[in-house]
């Protein structure tokens, strides 16, 4: 049969970063290019004395329907979550979603039309590139610098793009860059929300996982007219296999949400709601983000130590203060891709940066993660790497 | 602030079905008003067993993210599903989605732009309605009758509407009428489907289910040129709670499936997916079913019995050989609210025939469900509910 697909339907078969992990994931390849958590630091034991304890006392709960929202015990675990983003509010606020990017497909079903604009920062997480063009939207991006999306850039986006409906960001250690948004211009990036009147989707996976600087308040702790829609997860401090993520709004928006959610997939898994109410009940999950941040911090030193050895002098990366991304910029090299294919034939890869544009890309740029690889591994894997990159820049 | 939604947003607050759920949950109801599995059957201390072992022996797999078309064995215990069904295949035909939810989610974003039509039972499952309009379909229904579908009506439906892209049909045990369509029936929709070019979405939530009559094989087993887009699910025969269910269609369209499934929501539980597959490997999972076909078969009877021990002779149910539902059409009834309204002042629950309609309604009609109230109730809540209609009819 002829397959007549909507409009909402890629023409293309072809997934780039689909490709790029399919060749990363291939076991002789030193790979920088996934974003997955360390699997070595799950918390198995207590996962498992957790869904032991579930099933014991609440089997039937577990395995039946459930409501549309989120069980509430889970919902309660989230407010201390977000207790520590400077945002006090109450279940009726939080809906349980099948982790962040459902959250992030139901925000753009629920708020784009075709030809609507979405505003981002350039470059920004390429999965919700992809959501919302599915929906028809259009993308502007907004430049950044080490502080985050510029606020001049944006108040000018905003100005010459009124049917702007979105601005998608990532305040803290963003992907795919690893910079964190300064207070005053999350401060100044509400205060310009509301002159607007526009939403903000703020997109907080990696926060937690910080290990230099202050912890700052997240944008919807500013938020004084419901212009800024929450987002967080569970898959970077507990386990993304769960698919766990949560939106925070206004309760009436949140009804909205849960009858978008009951049309996408009714519920979120009972079970593994109940199993992570049940982790949170148990143990300390401080103590368990702390073990995680040591050691991504550990895994990023050395990344960035090997760099500053191997890498030639004008290569510029950026310098997270948590999280799991840190960017490169080769001068001079137009064509990422080269990078990839360079570091590729060495068994390294990377992610080129172009994918995660909206518009114009910013040419020789990629993505590293240091989260997932074995520190005696990193530098051997950055000293290939700069070979690649002399390669391409004709040193 | 003043939310500008998409066209996708229902413009009402107030979820119809929502509501009725709600009044039902009242524990001084007796509802017959649900859709769900008996959760004294399910096998909590055999999935308990299959957690810790999953736990014990891939923990960090379990707790990873994972493909987005599903882990290998679950699509391998699926395969055996399939042949039960006369459906033989591989497991590249295969996705595992979040719940067949999800699986009509995926396929109304994929195939679905506004304005096409979709055709359905009359009545139909009422929740496939709201996510085909959620992408701006049009529906025709076609009438039924105690053999299903109505061949005839549904070819003067195709003619009559050149821009229909998908027909939906749930086979066997239909929701809401607990009808099965008639091996005549189902060669000639296929046939039908290939004539007009246009594909069939097959659900078969129930078609394990049954107590009476020879097992049909499925549309999909007929399929000569991939027309028909076959959806299963464990919610019915294991655990509704874990949200597994699968969509069987030809490889290359599986692969669209897996793109948008990964803006969906990336993948499904992966611990949801070793739990259940671990299941099947340990345990016999036709016994099970067998059991509960059991249950539901007698809770069935004493519901028939009770039905035509005090319901007025004029009104009509059908007979379903299997499945969690019946039907049941009241005379001379023009407004069904009016029956719900009675039922509930005797603390008894139904869900009115209303919504389930893709256009006109059958006045006078409503869904009861038998497969979740223990049969010592049954008798007692149909005695009510004859009270009830007796009021309605002004006897």
């Amino acid at each position: 049969m002829n397959y007549k697909f909507s409009d909402r339907v890629p023409q293309s078969d072809t997934d780039p970063v689909g490709v790029i992990l399919k060749v990363a994931g291939d076991p002789k390849v030193m790979s920088f290019a996934g974003g997955l958590p360390a699997p070595e630091l799950f918390p198995v034991e207590q996962i498992k004395a957790a869904a032991n304890k579930v099933l014991t006392e609440k089997g039937p709960a577990a395995l039946q329907y459930g409501s549309s929202q989120g069980i509430p015990e889970l919902r309660q675990v989230i407010l201390g979550r977000l207790a520590i983003e400077g945002i006090k509010t109450d279940i009726d606020h939080v809906i349980v979603t099948t982790g962040s990017q459902q959250s992030i497909d139901l925000t753009g079903k629920m708020f784009l039309n075709e030809g609507d604009t979405v505003i981002v920062e350039d470059p920004t997480y390429l999965t919700a590139v992809d959501v919302f063009k599915s929906y028809g939207a259009h993308f502007v991006g907004v430049a950044m610098d080490e502080d985050g999306m510029r606020i001049d850039a944006l108040e000018e986006a905003l100005k010459n793009n009124p049917n702007t409906r979105l601005i998608y960001t990532i305040p803290t250690f963003q992907n795919p860059t690893g910079r964190t948004m300064t207070l005053a211009r999350r401060t100044k990036l509400v205060e310009l929300a509301e002159k607007y009147d526009v939403l903000i989707l703020e997109d907080n996976p990696y926060g937690a996982i910080r290990w230099e600087g202050k912890n700052l308040p997240s944008l919807k702790s500013f938020d004084k007219n419901d212009h800024v829609i929450y987002m967080g997860t569970l898959s970077k401090i507990l386990s993304p296999g769960l698919r766990l993520g949560w939106v925070v709004a206004d309760p009436n928006l949140i009804k909205k949400y849960t009858m978008m959610k009951q049309s996408a997939d009714l519920h979120t898994d009972s079970l593994a709601q109940y199993i992570a109410a049940e982790y949170f009940a148990a143990n300390n999950i401080d103590e368990h983000v702390a073990g995680i941040t040591d050691l991504y911090h550990k895994r990023e030193q050395i990344m960035i130590n090997a760099i500053d050895k191997y890498f030639p002098k004008e290569v510029k990366h950026s310098n997270p203060e948590g999280g799991m991304f840190l960017w490169v910029s080769v001068p001079g090299v137009q064509d990422s891709q080269k990078l990839f294919d360079a570091a590729l034939k060495r068994n390294v890869a990377i992610v080129p940066g172009d994918p995660f544009f909206g518009n114009e890309t910013i040419p020789g740029t990629f993505r590293m993660n240091y989260s997932n690889t074995p520190e005696a591994k990193i530098e051997a894997g950055v000293k290939l790497l700069s070979e690649a990159i002399e390669e391409v820049m004709g040193k």
